[in-house]
């Protein structure tokens, strides 16, 4: 769909759920010589991940590299990268839950990983959930996951070449 | 406000809850000739919903054909179709909810719609509802409504001629 | 950003929650002539309030200047746009919430507002969520003050020379 050299160096493709942001990143990745790191945020921790995961897993074959990446994204990125491979992070939103459930830092887990985006030679395509359009969240841990999911948004924005929305497939550019 | 001869085949207008989509639905195939059919997909399970359908129906003149399609919904197009009528179909969110809560296999109800739709000479509008853009719902039902009604958006916009995301009632043309 | 001779006479700032919408917003009205009114419609209920507020003040200089209007904003507004000021409302959504949950007269309350906004002089720039891009809220009230934001969303888009969208920092025209 879009050949290597089209490709910028840092995209950040947002999506709700089920928008076909992961494919429509995928896609994009495919546009820069193979073989793609994958970079895997998901935890398995029940069957309806594990299916979830497993959909994503059927579509890409044997020219992708898979790294689980759950917590320590920015030192995944820096490893793939240093080795010269195009990557795709699938997804920012799952990394920061991860990072959040754990109890870390989340507001410097942000900032080491934008200072890692920043540095990457790239192409780096990251999906991310846009989750701000709805009603204030029931409780506090909601309240605070969508404020630093839209704080990480617009700070990979920021630094990113190009940032797309996708709504039912279709991408709107936004940079 | 749009000439019969600029209206495609397929259009999908999706928005959020009272962003305009299904005025802005109603606008797009008035610019057919009349009459035309109004495949209604609510059901009145109470005051609230009565309320809305009143609402809606209110905008409506005697130049529209009313028929109420809460489940049968591809054959109410492939009828409507098979006359010649301009269609307008408000919405395919309520029609998904429905066909959900009655226990039906949803991935077949998609695909026989999706096939429908692909086959009607039009021009068809069908409005939906974007509902991922938040976090993950609590309930299994509601994350399964939600992944439903991605998919189910992603299928129509593929076969879509013109796909619009409507916002305080103003159209942000994706396709 | 802006120079003072492109700011229109009405622009709505629509954004999700954590989106820039506030920050976008404070950047166009910055290209007026100042000193600029700051209509703030938070109330400081809570200390997640008290912190909020702060942050957003943090931002502002002595050339706001700033005043409370958590209910009686048509009056600010009319005050501050007959004494010939740019006028930044942040937020319409929190002034809609304070309204609905003081029993007032919702519909009534909106149409008041619009009437002013429609005869400011201007420049004023409103900001607003946008909440409808989920499921459907468990709770009647939930529903009822979707239904009111997205009313008045749509209200003010109407009469709003300049309309945009904010994701990620980033500015989606819808008008």
């Amino acid at each position: 769909m879009t050949s290597s050299h089209h490709l910028p160096r840092l995209t950040l493709v947002l999506g709700g759920a089920r928008s076909g942001k992961s494919r429509y990143a995928e896609e994009l990745i495919t546009g820069a010589a193979p073989p793609w790191v994958y970079l895997a945020t998901a935890e398995a921790l029940d069957d309806e991940m594990r299916e979830r995961i497993a959909q994503h897993r059927h579509r890409r074959n044997a020219q992708w590299l898979t790294t689980d990446a759950p917590r320590d994204l920015a030192g995944a990125i820096a490893k793939a990268d240093g080795e010269g491979r195009p990557i795709l992070i699938d997804c920012l939103t799952l990394w920061l839950s991860n990072t959040l459930l754990a109890g870390a830092d989340v507001e410097k887990a942000c900032e080491d990983l934008a200072v890692v985006l920043e540095k990457a030679r790239g192409p780096v395509v990251a999906v991310s959930n846009e989750v701000g359009f709805g009603l204030v969240p029931e409780t506090p841990l909601g309240r605070r996951f969508r404020d630093a999911q839209g704080r990480l948004n617009q700070q990979v924005a920021a630094i990113a070449d190009r940032v797309v929305l996708v709504a039912a497939g279709l991408p709107l550019t936004l940079k």
